[in-house]
């Protein structure tokens, strides 16, 4: 069965500051690009994507609670909250949408505590160092699976 | 002796969906009917208490911090934070409250990362898996243990 | 559906010497005191408790099967034996009782080995640092959850 | 710079069952189905692929061996031995590849021992849940980067 | 090479409370007084500070993104975040400003979980148990660094 | 050397109630029936069988120290005191018998806490998951190894 | 339902060398002699065995894939591979095929590295320390459990 | 202060044995011998012992409860119950009895799990390897301490 | 209440190589600089320091056994001797003198060996990574603690 | 076999400071104190002692390297260095000297650090807590066990 | 007792690469000069050697089999088979034959799982940081110490 | 380029009685004799070697110190101190002296704390169980090394 509704694409802290920040760890791109390719994505399947940023581990919640029933899944780069955060991993079971988990770098070839993941075992899969690419490869799977 | 301050009942982050998040494990009641329930237990011992419910954990402690000195002590099911927030916990101490920690699942019966409490060891008592029933038994606590 | 079954109330071990041993951890209230407590919150619900203490692993184990059936339901703090026997836990799932695990004292804030429970994730619901008020919430959730 | 050799695809143990076996946990794509879908991604780009699938550790060591220099990249779904083979890891840094590690479930989410990758550390990027997807985005990001 | 900017002053959760909170560990000085007194360590070195305080983690890491490329270096208490935020080191990573974490209390001498810090070895130096002089020390060393 | 004492067969904690305590683990043969399966076995072979259970550590420790040098071995299966009672193990050594070890269920499948055997090590064999035919084949080890 | 398909009885590395190996660990029966026991156990019960050994994983993980469907059983010895193996467990779960886990010594005696199976949470059964009586007994109960 | 009451000596599982079992780690002295041994002791010192063995570790509370005020210390050597215990333990906090635990061989110099004790930091003092010496040296020290 | 005695400060095993050792991580000022600085710092608060360096842990605890009583306090950098060794952490104990544990380099960035301290829990204060700054908090703020 | 040779008694690091360090932990008696009670339970078995205290670890290795053929036994409280010194394990070894190890305090009541010995498996007997009696004890076992 | 037949020289997976894998880790030496030097010992001491590479786990076994009694004693460089393969533990077990384990590199230096080897504890010795000279070594004392 | 200064052979705690101690682990050459060897194997090669041995570990970071600059290479084995010296790792960094760590026996093969090394990262090689042949490989190495 297909669905016309469209996807959230979250992003977690510090990742405003994309294209400055780290360049040798999270290359150039801006946030804006990545939204714009998720948009793009979206758009070649017929979809939408709606896009959030926050700093804000509450206000991430609160997003994933305004979206349930609404959206048709969830592309979640929740950075470092992915490490650290019980209460976003609630906020999705409560939600009960389907999540893509996606970093731009490849974790397990960082620090040990980037190994640890509250989303991991809850997701329908975990993209890991595509880059931005991993966006356009969770947004693909997300309407992929719904046939 | 007996003190006529409120008791504070905070519920932390994904609370708010009690009632249409995950029925099989947190059941059917609204946050609204825990309110009243706990607002129902302390008319009849001749109290009031004040809810707050927040997914932001800034906001909780901020909320802590605001009722030090001005009530007689915290109900709090803090949710997913009771497991990660030190802050909280600092808040508490801070507060000088006596705390009683409320589970409405049995916490104990679920994930490891579950079994681990920053609020545990520095409340006078820990209720899990009793629904509802918990906040009342931990309000009627409060009240009986000022004698 | 309503049951007329007495609960069950098991006692473990050093809980005879209640008000007389270490009463700045327990309370000064005595094992008959909870005992009659528990028999006066069933009578207000219109049932029955049956009262047992044991030192003895082997004597509670044998308690337990010989509730199977006959009771409605238990409600045990089995003292230090909830940190160590894995044959009271299997007693409790071949006797097929829900259980409420009770603790007098707040476990969490003992030493370390007093935070493990062979009992916690076999229970309904775990209750520690209520004082004799543990008892009490126990058996009306028993109650309250046949209907 | 652009690169016109072909990408090496090696599948590990038990792969060669795909479609047969649990699929529950592995779908029903068959190995053929996803070389040939490697093909066409390739193909697409204007690339080819290589495919290799053994059961054997010290095949896989050879067949890596015998890619040194003649592939463009790497993508391996190693299989049970991700978990268990530093000689693979070995020979992935020997042969000098940019690999991308692929599994078709999403491992995270099984038993612990599938949580440790002897390989993830030296891979561009990991995808784990994607379905045949993942061999997908795999050979997509490995071209990309070429340029 | 002498920096003109300023030195930002970052107090975490709870540090709104100090001089009333649990003054056996944190002594009875206000965060006033603290903030009073790094203004005047600057004035002295012909310097400025900035002071920001918050018990939001969210709220943190805005400022400390607002920080970037305007201030000359970052003294932090990250109170207990110290302990469990991996986005606020992240946050100092990407604003690329030297740190000196400090610390009131000793706390090497407290609860275990606070001997964890995720902030210890991003920083230039760590500073535990001085009081307020913690502070003094910290702005004196990075003005001192510069030349 | 052959020898015609008897073979001492001992069944721990819960095994009273096999055959109704969770069949779909247990199984629905009773430890009567088990305990005839035993003695038809020893039968087959020329020998006795001593049976004998409880749910009592000290009362196992007790019939052990009473079969020293009256039996020709041991098969036991000590149910949840296999994985808690050093006495237990103690009393084997002292009586000095060839124990194998017995249990009706696979223990590796189950809890973690049920992988350690404080038996295990000072067996002649273990057993885990034949059900009854554990017994068979255990006296019939027992029989076989004095030749 | 009764089944006239083969056992398949797999004999892992360095069993080939048994009879000649450490006898004080493994006795002086040789390979031939174990699979000479098995298939005169399996006539006695009017069924067959097909024997198999090998040093390699790989050809191990082969012979599995091989006997889907076309065995009724597997009864398996796979020495130090039952310790670091996780494609011999994956290829047993591709194969859906019941599984007995022999050893001819009590592995729990011997050093810890032997006491992790990736194999006994899969099994049907483990059998450790009977020596050769151990494949009859695995035999047996494998075709008593068809019924 | 001096004190007339006797002390009491507890022996716990498997020292009933004493002088038959394992002779190579326990030595040849029998239970009566050492019992004797502590009688002679207190009666050089002018006082009197009360002797107590069980296997049963219920008994052994019962016994230590019913001590509680009648005798002026306690020597206990809980062999095996030492290492598990936490109920024993509970009774002689509830008993608040001045314990010196006692083993006649040295502990330190066997199994791992020999090396935990649920008593020796609630003790006064802690022997092990002195063989009856040890309840010597326990019953002179609890009488000198008392002074 | 002020103090004329003077401070003690003691550096560690190799420190006597500062300023040639690994300027890197510990840079280029001497030994005597930093004794130096200490008078300096002392001086212009009209105090003394006695200075001591040794590569001998035995040395370490004969100064300050001899410190006891006659100086006010002790700065200490012990060097590797912080990570290993009991016996000073005892002899600052038996000396009652009140401690402040300095590091050149930020300790916390370096091996995990190096973030073990038998001191720290026993210091009023721990100053990591100020370099020779370290020494010179430490002497004020064991003169301002004294009023 | 009796021996006439003397009885090395070896006091460790900060124990020439008995009598005045920590009189709550260890007691008023000094090392002389104790060096005369260990000779007059010498003498009173006919025997001599030879006395040792030193903080140096080097030079307690010298001194039971000369103890080496001319000493009947060693009692040696080797302080903090029993929970850091292999080196002087290897000493007592290479001494060949049975050895019993004595503590004033039950360092089992203390930090965990102290609850690790590198003496305790390779001596004869431990005592711990019994004050100044652990060494009369030790010396008393010693000269007994010749025979 | 001198010793005419072959010394065994194995290498295990990757070493077939040495000289073009990772030089700045394993030096720019082949595998042929490697072997050369081997045979150039030997031939110096009058002895001979076989040399064997495979990348097989199952390979290395067999030819271990194959040189039981037949060679003088093992030199194996197994590589990263030395971190995750009990099965050639066995096998060199069963072979009966003296192992002298080489590494070309320091491991100790590198990845913590390199620092776990299944063969150290079953050598004579262990030889690791040598480059070629660690055969060289190995060789000479396999065959000095027949003697 | 070639170098002609001295080699430093330094030997740690308790190899003085080497010959002596424990033959059945160390062999029975003196350390005499491997000073004598270690001269040898430098003359043969053109060059000297200067021997120095301690059970100070003080005294060998002296001695370590002293050859800064003044010795080509140093071969250590520092016994006991090599498990537990962060002290002496600290002088061979600060000392910039290639280093080899040597052991006599294996001691992969002995107790787990002499599996740890605070040497062996840090070396250039380690060889463990050569018995007085490693320091001639060590001395053979250091010297082949610097063309």
């Amino acid at each position: 069965m297909s669905d016309n509704r469209p996807i959230l694409v979250v992003n977690g802290p510090n990742l405003n500051l994309l294209g400055t920040r780290q360049p040798e760890i999270y290359g150039s791109t801006t946030l804006a690009d990545i939204e714009n390719l998720c948009r793009g994505t979206a758009a070649d399947l017929g979809r939408k994507v709606e896009c959030f940023q926050s700093n804000h581990e509450g206000a991430i919640i609160d997003r994933i609670h305004a979206a349930r029933g609404t959206v048709a899944g969830l592309v979640m780069n929740a950075g470092a909250y992915t490490h650290t955060s019980v209460a976003i991993r609630d906020a999705v079971l409560a939600a009960e949408l389907p999540l893509i988990e996606v970093h731009l770098s490849n974790v397990h070839a960082r620090e040990p505590f980037r190994h640890v993941s509250y989303l991991a075992d809850i997701a329908v899969a975990v993209i890991s160092g595509l880059g931005p690419d991993g966006y356009v490869a969770a947004i693909r799977h997300l309407v992929a699976r719904e046939t």
